[in-house]
């Protein structure tokens, strides 16, 4: 087993279509373009089917690399994984987070400690018809193993954090499927973000072992018991297949990162977020702790479906004037950045079977000094 | 110095015109409705200038306590202060307060403990172009020490939560103001509000000699260095006057709760949130405490007029589709709600002048049960 | 059969909670209270799940009616049909719309032309397993047709506008029918007021005849060729029954009013607005007309579902900002204000299955001064 | 002077990053890419403040132009002038308008009509401080001038519509100012941009002698009755020069088209947009002219600052939840394409002295097929 060393880097950008600050540390030499695996950001649109804030930076990201990588725009965006997750509602500041990757040579193929390991792998392309159902569980099972695999993870404990890049339904596509005869799960285009998420999650849930393999379409955005913890599934229009980025530690990593995880029960569970920072050895509020640095946190929110929150009723999910991830990301944000002591956090909403319902997945990574 | 004790409930509410919870709590006998003095309020509006949740909410309750008190509902607004702060962003729980007082007679005149006491006064209605400028200050100070001295506190240390209700500019009113030649302070009803809560705060920190008296037109909404640590202050369209709560400990109150504040350095001031809680002896995340029970927690929350939280920059201020208000609701909801450990929690917009720009008061209310 | 005299008049309204204009016309006579029969207003919320301006509205002329009518507000909402809908897009202007009716005597039975004549029905209470399915397509027709008899209408070519006032789900009630064993047709609340205005609609193409009478629960939402050209039908939070207000012309009334229609095939149907006005004598943008006068148009919007309108795409289904409706109203508003001339116009949104997918009814009532 | 022959095209996009249809008309040499002089667009998005849709619709366009005009992607956006106004509210169907221009050799220097033609012009950049004041109204006046002679126009009754892109004011940009002492005309990025297009349309009706030239700071957003007929001013925050395109008809000009325009006197005046379809010969609702064929329509588009449209009330000014510009263009853009047949036309927000108050301009171009 090859021995690897991941970085991660977390970038605040002016707008979505500024890439300056990722260029500067290319042009020092801070970053090496060509051990970019994946770019994780949060960019501020609405987080919606017409959030355009998601491909424009792209866009933007792959035209400014493609000559650092003597590669066309469309080149880069095959190489680099970008997952860009619309929506900083409330103090939640736009970034990007940078992870890179690079064989080391010449040390022990096992650590005596884990460390921070990514890997990627990612579906062939679905049909319409095929989102928010079970082809799109069970493709995503299998890329969630080929990436753990990528990374150098053996045991599904050591995984604290699968985020995946996922389609969603246009009046286009739910169209195509129409003339050949078929049905999409919903042919509402917001409705369909919510499927291809939950379908997404299942997937991984399916791969880490967390719940039982059998699962099947009726299953999902029901059976809200059936979830995953570490999780985190993003719809944009830009794609048709699923992209799936494994983030864990293992030994056979000689990362100067360490990534950890808890799960919140519900929108206000101050102790798992808590816990998630304590997971990687950080206090809450930015209290300096030796030789620790936070480098991001990750999270899903999401309005819990039930309607309440520790008992009280919620609007969210009765407000037409703001959508619930909105509203969801907002709060859970607020949350997070507070405990964090910063407020360029990636919360991500919808977290339909990503955690349990109205809760979800933090996790953690911490810089380690020494 | 007569002696009161004064009672707070917190009432959740399925709709803006739901009155069954209070109404359910009148006919047990557990409020005795001529004791109740002020009713705070988040109701499910936008919070903005078209929110009807709030005089609905007013109308709802007026109508049922009518017969109750034996007066017309115009009658029963007059007597009891209103306060509906709309916006019940991400997790914030739609929800009353009611806060009652009764005189309780054969106790000794001063009391070794300080507990919780309320105080209520108005100011005379304003002229559209009064709003946001020196009148308001003034006659809003000199009902804060007219509420100070119903509620029978005389040290200023012992204010720990001013919540004020004030009027906004309409197109009718700013009409009415250039009729008389006269110019209002902005012809926007919506930055209407802002100058009316700023003002308004003002005149709080004039009456608690937190700023100089001298304070002046051109000081509303710029000299966001000059702050009330204790104001929180709503608009609203339904009336032209201030109405001052003052609520604080007073040693002539042999009330059941207690009250303490801290002041929120900025959005995600978790530190100060936990401050506030304890300063009533309670841990957060609803840890138990022998003896002591949260009632409610009330607090203010803006964008930071500076566009950055710790550094980062935020998009609140530069969201066309969310106004800045509900953001920072939402957000500040999220890390009350989080660490207090309920969602049913007071937090209302528009921070001008109320604590640090980006920040604002968070005062806390405990029963003891002893 | 009795001669009837039906009356309508508009009155524009200063906020959701505005009752002084009626108030001001029954104080003058302009109006016997006892003779009122139906109200349809317009207020100024977003339209959606959360609009409580339409209940809010109800509420206050309920309390105001009640003293007239020597009647408690409850019993007024029995007797008067109230529908609010919401939503004021664009230059459409808050207003109501009061329909009246009293018995004449010692007239012929039959008259030689035929004049505006009113009826009114209401279904059962629904179970929320019973919205957007067969059981209220049933139970709707069965009204529109009581309502047909109460209006003295006996030609189903005479009616043209059947007015609905139908319920949604809320998460309670999908919890209810969920406690039952029975799922609603859509966990949705806002998905569920389309699915109700839906099947209401296919109700009324039953009773006319426009339709054959076995459309089924699949046919909801699908079938979009199914529809009735005069059906409009409005969703609200307050009531679980369906309430049917028919109107057209009738021999058997006096009345000093005509109604005509025609029907939009879509959004953009500037043709179809100008034969509306003209079958009842009138031009377009308020050209004088001997002896006829507007008093309101009335008509349904809604984005058309394929995504086009004559050929161009529109973004009303994509955007995760606005909803749909609202979008569909402002436009359908704009370009119905322009050819009538005035913007205290009665544009509803939600247009399934009424009138062509896209488009919808649109009818005119004028007033004969002869 | 030289004989020009100018060309318009409209094209639907797909999206913001849509060039697919403008690419194809240059591979297939409908268009020549070397004479393309102007496009303007409407996108998708908000239209306000954080609409991103602007910019990435202008660097898609430079981007996919740049190998075809052999430069770099910048130098595309220095040659032609494009102008992206976001929003397309209801029905209004996003697309691009490509303004061509070729110098046409061995003609009559004049000709016995006159043809659409086009010119351009830019102003200096401005300092933040200086926007929505007396600078940029001299400057735009001198550009508006210059780009008369550059459109070979002479007489300013010949000039039918003005477009303009002017800058807007961000927390940067008043930081900037602040830094230098100066303050700028207001510190809300929205506000700011009603004070740049108020500002950029009072310098084109000083250049076409509209107004007198003495018009100063204080009557800018103040005195209503300044107006031009003609322009039509959008505010981006990708520059910070005024960027001037006039269009009119010209002796010199052997183009294929013909330009007029008429005002609405309020957002509801559907004669004025039949009087600009007449004044190039065309009928409403797409009736058929011979020889005639409607190419686009531009208009401004605004909510009354009085409150009302034709003393009935609107809503548009007080509602916090959707922006004044998107339910003025909703209205206005609904009523055009009713009577111009066709969702794709061009509408923009925010008239502020573009036509008289609730009002604006609008110009429709017509191409002659003799």
């Amino acid at each position: 087993m090859r021995t690897t060393s991941a970085g991660v880097v977390r970038i605040a950008t002016k707008g979505p279509g500024d890439v300056s600050g990722l260029m500067s540390m290319i042009d020092s030499g801070a970053i090496d373009p060509r051990e970019i695996l994946a770019i994780l950001g949060k960019t501020e649109g609405n987080g919606g089917v017409n959030d355009f804030t998601r491909e424009y930076a792209v866009a933007a990201l792959c035209t400014a690399l493609a000559p650092r990588l003597a590669l066309t725009p469309h080149e880069v965006e095959q190489r680099i994984a970008f997952v860009m997750s619309g929506g900083t509602e409330g103090v939640l500041s736009p970034h990007i987070t940078v992870f890179t990757r690079r064989e080391v040579e010449g040390r022990p193929a096992l650590l005596s400690v884990k460390r921070l390991s990514i890997g990627i792998a990612q579906t062939r392309d679905f049909l319409p018809e095929e989102l928010g159902r079970t082809a799109q569980i069970v493709e995503t099972a299998e890329a969630v193993k080929a990436a753990m695999k990528d990374a150098g993870i053996l045991d599904p404990a050591d995984v604290h954090f699968v985020q995946i890049k996922c389609p969603l339904l246009t009046s286009d596509r739910v169209e195509a499927a129409s003339a050949r005869g078929n049905k999409t799960v919903t042919t509402s285009a917001y409705n369909s973000m919510a499927y291809s998420r939950g379908a997404s999650a299942l997937g991984v849930a399916v791969a880490l072992g967390e719940i039982a393999p059998d699962v099947r379409d009726e299953h999902v955005l029901r059976r809200y018991d059936l979830f995953s913890t570490v999780a985190s599934t993003s719809a944009g229009i830009e794609l048709m297949h699923n992209v799936v980025i494994v983030l864990g530690n293992s030994a056979s990593s000689v990362s100067a990162f360490e990534i950890g995880h808890a799960v919140m029960d519900d929108a206000i569970d101050a102790t798992a977020v808590s816990a998630a920072l304590q997971s990687v050895g950080l206090g809450i509020a930015s209290q300096a702790q030796a030789g620790r640095e936070l480098v991001n946190i990750f999270a899903k929110a999401e309005a819990s479906p039930d309607g309440t929150v520790r008992s009280f009723r919620h609007t969210m999910l009765e407000d037409t004037d703001i959508s619930s991830t909105r509203h969801a990301r907002a709060a859970v944000g607020g949350l997070i950045a507070g405990l964090a002591g910063t407020s360029a956090v990636y919360v991500s909403g919808g977290a339909e079977h990503q955690g349990p319902p109205g809760g979800g997945p933090v996790a953690a990574i911490a810089r380690l000094s020494d």
